[in-house]
């Protein structure tokens, strides 16, 4: 069930980073929709490491190949299959991992759940597992975007270590918006000093956290349910699966605990045949479902374990030792790139969802208690 | 699939507020196991409301009746139902409720969902429906103990409105000490406080939020998976659940954005055959599995939408109005009664995990690579 | 999950024969719709044993009775949950079950699953399991006459040892007509013999077996799926989980194995604007999905293995025994009351698909390969 | 959910006969084993078509690739994907499906299911889908066979048109006794002439059915439940998905219809410590739950629906015409390929609940009513 996200719109990732392949199965997706292959591919790129000065210079190319569920670019209605072949694993990069578990990485536990003493066990560990997620996203993404007018979801990084983003209207940002610098951050006043506290960072050999904000706009009325399957937990769980997250929040999220009742209610008003709400603290969903206004979230992220100085740890047959990283390629603040991760997320919760109110909708009777 | 909760331990509540009966079926639940009905009781009785000056004055019995699953106190290995008749449903509580949205509750959202123009629709986003999450953690932490020694899961109010509590060694902290004061604070400091914050908000027909803190002591290592299951992407979902939350996190958690990697990462150490972790900011969870450390979590919850205030709004037939709320039983902050909440769905996230671990263990070869 | 059967219209029954209750929680239910509880009750009181001299003189009330998801008879969207007390549980009935198991009963099988010595333990695999089926399909046949019109399903006693009815046009035959006689078999030919079979079994203390037609009238096109989730294969488990049946066949069934395809072949035509087949050998669908033809199965049971003649056995310490069943309430042929258990499993798999093709046809893109 | 089969050990398979590939991705596979690449090239290629005169001459290779899950031929625990290129795809051979619905084919249904108009709609609902199941189960057995001594499951030709194997002692048949004759089946008698049959409708242009027999030796006891996943619905569910399936029966089957309960019941004794039955008419499944005897199904097949007569028909655009295929390359009797696929479903069936049966062992109490 791990390497599954969704119930109605389905989405089995697989591949380890230094197999043969990574990639996706989505069964579940509607039938007779013109799938852009290109528009996949731009959203790998994004998602792609080594594209600026602030990320680590691998060069994996990434190119994306569909083996089933189009025809002409057209769904079938049958599994849609996209795979990225492994290219760049250069195995001796990783020499290293072969003795010793890396402190804050999933090597340990990922021996001691599946009873291996292996580097490779713990390649679904790796944020190059998150390509089926984005490849996914992608095609949920156009087939929503047909179906819900006006549905997008833009991300951006919303703070780097102690430095937060000031975003005064988050509903008129665009992707385009966001990626206009590497930074992935629209606030033009703080983007610099954060950059340079990430290039600090690196050449320090040390990573940087950060949180990212993502936006919903235009998630149709009824989405979620009132109990487990409340928007809000779905979104959480999605997000939470990302690697390298530590904290969710919805709305006004953590800072709700401060509020008053009076202060943190959104008075409702009428707006055309719409009913919609004066103040968003409720972040677009209320009671477990989406209220129809714009939803918000905020992702923690801790810096990445990947550091390049010296660790105390304990090897694979379990004796102490000192853990020497050598240096390598890798990022000192995942954040850049997670950007089109936590939209992949965020989308697929919401197609999965949209899906499902289908048949509430279709199936509702028209007695009235 | 929005009643249910968990893929082995699957947990299926029903019950609206105001019919005849909430309740519970666990199917899943390990055959040959000793359930005490009184312990269900208990638990049920920590989250009922009314049991204090600080929340409302409902005088909710909340029998548990048991009507399947056991013999003579034995878990039969089929559906545990547990159910608790709904006896203290006045209507006319109610009826103010019939006309128009109240704001940010789900009134609105729900009829938006399910076509209905019915108070009795929004039912299950009710704090009552909980108690047969309570009911099935209660069954769960009794085999959980069995099987796995010292396992135990203990959550308290951690902040009410801007007071954090402080307490200094949380793995010592047991629910008779949270149970010590109303407030379920364990921190002798703050908590009188914090009453007082609530006390007031009471009497001014407010409300108030906050964040509760949540531990699990000896949970086994292995338990969640390297991507979709994470364990700290269930227990978000599983938290963020529970109505009224807005956020979540897992050891250092939203503070994780602020740490240098090189202070964040926890350092491997040898306890004997064990592998542990010299700091604990992973909060027990590294690469979405269980490493055996304490595992942690904040949740944030909003200050409760029912307050006795006039609010703008709108009526179910789409028209703007005044609501205007009469004074009646409801608790000015849901942070005692959520204690055994979040302990609840902790023990769910926990037991499913736990039960599809034993997959894992009891099916590996003994291959290593 | 072994008690949960379907995806979106999700039905999970609990209660042990002889515990407090049998039910059924129902969770996906359509909102809006008017439910007669009369309605369910009458497809209980035709499941009931007891009815007639074929069957065992228990006089089980089976009062049904609704705790939750309905409100003034409309269903909220949320789970309906109806339960059946026992009223009738005369443990001393089956004192002589405690020491030995029964030759093919669920005794030995359950006990081995479950690690238990007990005869309690063996109380779902009991035909008064059966109720939460017959309760909750009552419901959702309600709903889907609503919404499909014309959609019908009508079951009845086909076969009864050697003889086998002969119905000339199955897709006439109506609940009344079956209803008709005890034995509900509408042929009047072989009905009066096919009684006296069971007369005859009855007073030798033995059972006799037989199969079940079951018809699905109206049933919309495009229902279930061209791999796993064929409609026949759906169908096959539906009808296979109903106790002591032994075969499942759609259509032609196993007699298709002595056609030549030129003969098996359903040829197409126009019907108006429908497309439909000259014959109906498919028996209804074709390459897994319906095609909007009658659909036709046949599910054979064996005689079942409660008899009164002592048999060679093994008691639960696992010492050989004779078991000697003591003369008591059963009944010879479970053919007349599973009439009604088939037409519910094959309501409930149709409706589980009806919905999910719900979420196919509303979200379907208009482009064409 | 069409795609996938299986709870714990989770088999998504994907691939249009006529795209780029077909495969599976097996979740859920336990870590540590062992997988040799070949066995599951030699089922792969027991499952191919043209392998002798009895069937088409298509020259797929079927060559299967590992994209994922494996590390040094050791399962990880990861998702293990194996692909098979599509390579003989001509389209011109199924020029002549562009315009006709062909009788008791899945164009017809899949177009109205998806609301396409495409041949290439009903990709999946072919042979060649089949591919990634018997890779799966393939694995499967591998896994299987180390964690269960003696486990087997073997398969055979049990019937073609009217002619009947006689197999007196079918737990001695192995899978070489199968393969010793092209058409599979061990009854070196009545084969021939099964074989004249076969020859005989092939060069008609027609095509003929039949039964195949499957065998499970050594299942644990356990397996199944006692309600919704008895055993024999699972397999029944997992036989009828293939393709051109009309029937299911295990142990006495439609046969038990004609015994008398006296005659029918498998008294149990004692061997050795194990409690067995004397015979078993039951098929090694009682109530729901295997009892560790042998375990045998019947499954009906229908003449393939590809003949080379003109037939009556309807075109996509739902004018009536005539169906004239032209001779192409098509099996006259699908029999001997759908034995490694009858042996494929039953493994996975079994696999799927070995595995859910180790969560009830490893977690049983200690407690006996």
């Amino acid at each position: 069930m791990d390497n599954t996200f969704g119930h109605i719109f389905r989405v089995t990732t697989f591949g380890e980073s230094h197999g043969g392949a990574v990639g996706v199965v989505i069964d579940g997706c509607p039938s007779g929709h013109e799938i852009s292959i290109e528009a996949i591919q731009k959203q790998l790129d994004r998602r792609r490491p080594g594209q600026s000065h602030l990320a680590s210079p691998r060069a994996e190319l990434d190119q994306v190949e569909c083996l089933s569920g189009l025809s002409q670019n057209i769904t079938l209605g049958t599994p849609i299959t996209l795979i990225v072949r492994n290219k760049d694993a250069k195995a001796d990069h990783y020499s290293d991992l072969k003795e010793v578990y890396r402190p804050s990485h999933a090597d340990y536990t990922t021996d001691a759940k599946f009873g291996l003493k292996a580097p490779s066990g713990g390649g679904r560990a790796s944020a190059r597992e998150t390509i089926g997620r984005v490849a996914a996203a992608a095609v949920a993404e156009q087939v929503l975007k047909r179906l819900v007018p006006g549905f997008e979801v833009v991300a951006w990084v919303d703070r780097v270590k102690d430095l937060q983003a000031d975003i005064p209207s988050p509903e008129s940002i665009s992707r385009e918006d966001v990626d206009a610098t590497p930074l992935r951050c629209p606030d033009p006043k703080q983007g610099p000093d954060m950059e340079k506290i990430i290039v600090s960072a690196k050449k320090a050999g040390d990573s940087v956290g950060g949180t990212i904000f993502c936006g919903v706009k235009h998630c149709p009325v009824g989405l979620g349910g009132p109990v487990f399957d409340k928007l809000e937990a779905e979104l959480a769980r999605a997000l939470m699966s990302l690697p390298a997250t530590k904290g969710f929040e919805i709305g006004s999220g953590f800072s709700a605990a401060g509020y008053m009742g009076s202060e943190h209610n959104d008075a409702f008003y009428r707006d055309g045949d719409k009913v919609r709400t004066k103040t968003n603290r409720s972040g677009g969903v209320q009671g477990g479902i989406s209220n129809g206004e714009y939803i918000y979230t905020r992702t923690a992220f801790k810096p990445v374990a990947t550091i390049f100085k010296d660790q105390d740890s304990v090897d694979r047959d379990g004796q102490e030792t000192l853990f020497k990283p050598k240096a390598g390629r890798h990022d000192p603040c995942v954040l850049p790139r997670a950007v089109p991760m936590v939209e992949a997320m965020t989308v697929l919760a919401v197609m999965d969802h949209y899906l499902r109110q289908l048949v509430t909708i279709h199936s509702r009777g028209d007695q009235h208690v």
